[in-house]
Parts: structure tokens; C-alpha cells; sequence
């Protein structure tokens, strides 16, 4: 059972229950056109990543700005994308085990289904799958370009690896999947571009030698909210796969532009609304929203609009402000927080309570939209 | 919609599909017995903690065990708990606004429903929505007895406030809150016992001044997993509110014992069942539980009964095993990961996937039991 929604379309800011997970629908809509102006500019196609926002509406929206398609990580959120409308699916991830293969490749008589694999027995055991379900699944080999995950190395067994995908008629080798996670949140451009140059050193590598091989490559796949325009502009890349981008939480805002001044193509679109509890003395205030409302894996939540004001101890249900007695929010006032990490803050959630007009004195419910895939495991 | 259970009552224990949250019975069971035994010796009453585990079922079996009824945090747990037939729930924390408390208040119609305060606006509000739904709630003043969150000082502001909560004929004096979470985590027992002698000196001086006052507590309540035989033996104490003793996480089981030795009262009970997607290289082995299936607030899931194997570098869908690689487990094997929090790590699955005989040859899945309560924000 979820939870019932912490507001209803219609009502105003001030009426919606804490902790919620607010989408500032404003500032998500300009998110959406930059990328997509990016995109189209570089003439890449995007493929945004649904493990970030896991909603078939956001996906929609996506679509509608030109993407292809979705990219994710489980079987179990491809399940939704599907049920939610989504016509073009790819697992940018190895899938393990007849069980979770079997539940792909029925989503493949209602949509594009595709995954990736970095080994012999993923090929066959695919294969094997998809012809149980008499469908034909895309396959993307995955390539190791320095994030040292799963992947295979980006010379000739991922020319062998292909070749094995070639051999089965219920497969089909669609090109690499070439993503650089520990890139992302590298701080400054320097790093981050010495490690793209790397990888990109090493995706042309493999593009080439499969090209040589007679099997080019239709997708080259890749790219974070971090890095998308060093991969946009490479000649290597053709589809990009960022989901941050349409959130932007605190920890990608500290990434830094050669200048050194903030990342900034992007604005803050998601937000924890949390409630003050307490306020035992000037300097402190305890909040409504711990662990189970905000992931601090990759650091606190930011209070937003507040300066002078910081979030820090969280436990599991509390949070606790603290700065100059003047910031220090009262019992019964409401704070926004910017998530440390967007994605596992939205998995905590139920529903997305989207905002029109945020900022202003007629901020109000357009729309509560549900974490459809939160809790998509498998 | 919660996502499908990851296996059936009856499978083995083989059949389980990855990621899944893992309840070893046996264990769980004694856990059980040993806390309840812990209570009778000492005279206690033991109201343990939904937080943890946010299941009726489970919370049905602590009150088999002797238990006088449940603790939880939100008001939504609470309507999940007294819809699973928990008769007797104790909100241990302050509950702002009047939609949260006529929704907390509406329950005191088929159970005994008790909730915090630590100001006087907080009691007015509580005594209102008991009014307008025509019940009593009970009401324990919050101390702040170290942990510096929630609170009042433990003197006369305590007395003050009881004496508002007296003075409402919707409200029921029942006495104090008395918890001190900064003490449960405190590694060595001299620190812990530090902090509870001093926590126990500020108790008593309330409890002696409300009851000088005529306001007697006939509820002092308070203790965690990491310092209840501290509370248990005080004679100030009267109420445990323990919540992680059933699963023992691995952040408990580095508090150490007065001879250096490690926690040994409980077993760990609750795992995360991880599957291996990929081996890359022989020392490295990427799972899928990452961040969306296992919390790290408190340190990294820890593999078990695995020596030599490290789990590192989560992101949101993998996590990365590495070692000895004798001890690096292949494609498709599963590992059992004892998570580093307890209560966040419960709050990300659907379901507890409850395995009979987990060590040994016929180790089976017995019961699947929704996490009713997760997600349970408001």
C-alpha cells in the first residue's frame, strides 16, 4: 500500500503535509528544454535515465522534448516504464538469472527492449530468453572506460563479446554501452575532462575495432548530468543518458566550471519540504525529515533560500538546523531542502507533489504524481 | 503499488530473487525471547520501536513475547499499526499540526494512543484535536536528557508543561519521554555508561519534581538497543522502547562490551540477499544492492560469514565486493549482507522475505510479510 499523498491538486503551498517531496514544476520545464536544446544542438539523442526519477509521467515529458526513450537499471522499473506507455526501454545494466530475463523480454512484445552484458553467459543466457518469449531483445556490450564496475574492457573482448550477441537470431547488437559514473562527481573540469578524454580514448577504441569487425555500432551510449557536454561534443557518443539534470541536487551543484564558479546549467527542481518540530533553543531546530525522507549518501540536504542556515544529524525521522538565531526557523514553519543525491531521495517517496509558481505568493498543487517504480529492486 | 514479493512462502531458499531483504526466523525469534527475558529479570515493561521494523506482524509477535504495545515516530505508522491490530501505540515524538493530530487523534477511537510534546502550543493543539474527535490521548512531556534534538530541559519546564496537559480534560498526563539517542551508538560501555548515569541523574530530578508537583509518572520511558541494561538496571526508568534488538545491524555490533568484546545480546537477523552481476577482474565482484537497497548513514553493509570480502563503492543499484579473490564470489552466486542501519535499510524494501533454517541445508522461505509501514512519512 503507498502512502497517501502529503497534498492534493488544488491546494496551496502552506497546506501541504511534511515531509514531502516537492517538484518545482517551473523550474523542472526549463530543465527539460535546456537538455534538450543541448541535445539537439551537439546532435546527440537523449535517452534520460529513469532510475532517477523512476515516473512514467516525468518520462512522457521527456519524450514530448525529444528523447528516444528511456534508459534504467531493473527489470522491475522497465515493467512500469512499459505499463506506463514508454515504447523504447533500455537496461543500461547486466540482468542475471532466468527469472529477471524472462520478465524483460515479455516487455519486449509491447516495446523496444534492450540491455547490456559483459559477459558470455549474459549473451547466451539472453538469447535464450528471448527466444522462450519468441521476441528479439537489442543488446549493448558494456565497456569498462574507468569506471571500474561491470564492463568489459574496451579492446577485443568487447569485439568477441558482440560477436557472440551476432550469433543468436533472438538478439541484436545494437552497439556499446560507454558510461563513466565516477566522473561525475569529479569537482573540477580538469578532472572531469581527463577523465572523459580517457574514456573516450577507449570507446573509439572499441567502436573501432567493432566496426573493423563488421559490427558497427547504431548506439554509443553514455554520459551524467556531470559530464554530458564533454561526451556531446567527443564525435564518439550518440546517445546521452543523464537523469540528474532535470532535479539537480546539492552534491552535482558543487561540481565547478573552468572558471571555477558553480555548475549552473541546470536548476534546483526537487525539494524536501520539511517541518520544524521543534525549536528547544534560539540557535536549533529540529525538522521532520531524517534518513527515511532524504538520502545523505552523498551528503546533507541544503536548506534552500536560507542563508546563514545549515542541516546537519540527521537520524532516521529528525533533522536538525542550526546557524544564526535569526535563520533558525520557528515551530510550525516549513524549509526547503535541496537533496544531497536526488535518486535514492526520490526512492523514499511516494508521490511527487508538484508545485506551480514556487517561488511566488501563488504557489500552489498542480499535479501529485506517484513514484510509480520507488522500491523497483528486481 | 508495491512491487512484487521477491519470492513465495514454500520456495527455497535458492529461489530467491536479488536484491531481497532477509528475516532468519530462528534467529529473529530469539532475539525475541532474549529481550523479553531481559525485561521480566528487570522488572520493565518493553514497548518496542515500529520504526524498526514497521510491520504489524512483527509487532504482533514482540507483544506475544510479553511486550505492553508498540513505539513508533509518524502518525502514519501508527494508523498502520493500529489497522494490523496493535491496540496500544505510544507516538514518541512531538506531532505538529491539526491534520496530523486529528488523523493521530481519530485512532484513539479503537486504541490506546499516547504522542509527545516539548511545548506548550504542542499540548493545546493535541488537547483540540482530542476535543473535536471526542477521545483522550495520553501525553508524556519529552526531556531532553542529552541527545539534544527534540525536548524540554528536565526541571521545572517539564513541571510546566505537565501542568498545562493536566489542566485539559482531552489529555492524560502518563508521564515522560526519556530517551537519549547520541548514547546508543557511543562505542565503549564507559561512554555509554556516562552518558546514561548522567541522562538518569536528569530523569530522576524531573520525575521527583512532577511528582512533588502531583503529577507522578506512571510511564518513564526511554532505552535503546545500545544502552536498555543501563535504563533497565536504574531504577528511574520504567519503559524500553528498544526497536533494533530483533534484527542487529552492523553499526550496533561495533558498541563494545565492558571487556572490549563486541555486543553479543542479540544476532544479527536481517540481511540484504544481494546478487552478483558481473566479476570483472578476480578481486572485484559488483552486486545489485546499492544505496536503493541497503542505507549507509552508519557505515557500509557488512558481507556475512564471508571473511576476507569487503562490500565498498556503493551507487544506487550496485555495490562492490572485494578481497582475497578466493573470497570473491562469481557471476551469479548471492551473498547475504548484514546491513550498516537497520531501520533505514527495512524502510527501502516491500517485503520481508522470512527464510526458516537460513544456515543450513534446507533453508526455505517460511512467510513473505509486507514492511506495511514503509514509506510512512506523515
Amino acid at each position: 500500500m503507498p502512502m497517501s499523498p502529503p497534498a492534493k491538486p488544488g491546494q496551496s503551498f502552506a497546506e501541504i503535509d511534511t515531509p514531502a517531496l516537492i517538484l518545482d514544476l517551473d523550474a523542472f520545464e526549463r530543465n527539460l528544454v535546456a537538455m534538450a536544446a543541448f541535445a539537439e544542438a551537439a546532435g546527440m539523442r537523449l535517452r534520460p535515465h529513469a532510475k532517477t526519477h523512476k515516473s512514467p509521467e516525468i518520462a512522457l515529458r521527456q519524450i514530448a522534448h525529444g528523447a528516444v526513450g528511456q534508459c534504467c537499471q531493473k527489470v522491475s522499473e522497465a515493467e512500469v516504464l512499459v505499463a506506463g506507455g514508454i515504447t523504447d526501454v533500455l537496461v543500461t545494466n547486466e540482468v542475471i538469472g532466468a527469472s529477471k530475463l524472462d520478465r524483460l523480454a515479455r516487455l519486449a512484445r509491447d516495446a523496444r527492449i534492450g540491455l547490456c552484458v559483459d559477459h558470455v553467459d549474459g549473451v547466451r543466457e539472453a538469447a535464450e530468453a528471448a527466444q522462450r518469449e519468441g521476441v528479439v531483445l537489442d543488446v549493448l556490450v558494456e565497456l569498462d572506460i574507468g569506471g571500474r564496475r561491470c564492463g568489459v574492457a574496451p579492446g577485443e573482448a568487447a569485439v568477441r563479446l558482440a560477436e557472440a550477441v551476432a550469433r543468436h537470431n533472438s538478439l541484436q547488437f545494437r552497439g556499446v554501452q560507454a558510461y563513466h559514473g565516477a566522473a561525475q562527481h569529479m569537482r573540477s573540469i580538469d578532472e572531469r575532462q581527463e577523465a572523459i578524454e580517457r574514456a573516450m580514448l577507449s570507446t573509439r577504441n572499441a567502436v573501432e575495432r567493432l566496426s573493423n569487425a563488421g559490427l558497427p555500432c547504431e548506439i554509443v551510449s553514455g554520459a551524467g548530468t556531470g559530464t554530458f557536454e564533454l561526451e556531446g561534443r567527443s564525435g564518439v557518443w550518440n546517445e546521452l543518458q543523464c537523469g540528474s539534470y532535470i532535479f539537480m541536487d546539492a552534491d552535482y551543484a558543487r561540481n565547478r566550471k573552468a572558471d571555477g564558479t558553480t555548475f549552473d546549467s541546470f536548476e534546483h527542481a526537487l525539494f524536501v519540504l520539511a517541518g520544524v518540530m521543534s525549536k528547544p533553543v534560539p540557535d536549533r531546530a529540529i525538522v521532520d525529515a531524517g534518513h527515511k525522507a532524504a538520502a545523505v549518501d552523498s551528503g546533507m540536504p541544503v536548506p534552500y533560500g536560507r542563508s546563514g542556515l545549515i542541516y546537519t544529524k540527521p537520524s532516521d525521522e529528525h533533522g536538525v538546523l542550526t546557524g544564526d538565531p535569526i535563520a533558525v526557523p520557528h515551530r510550525g514553519d516549513t524549509v526547503l531542502l535541496v537533496p544531497g543525491h536526488c535518486d535514492p531521495t526520490v526512492n523514499l517517496h511516494d508521490w511527487y507533489v508538484c508545485v506551480r509558481g514556487l517561488s511566488g505568493p501563488d504557489a500552489h498543487v498542480e499535479a501529485v504524481w506517484p513514484v510509480a517504480a520507488r522500491g523497483a529492486l528486481t
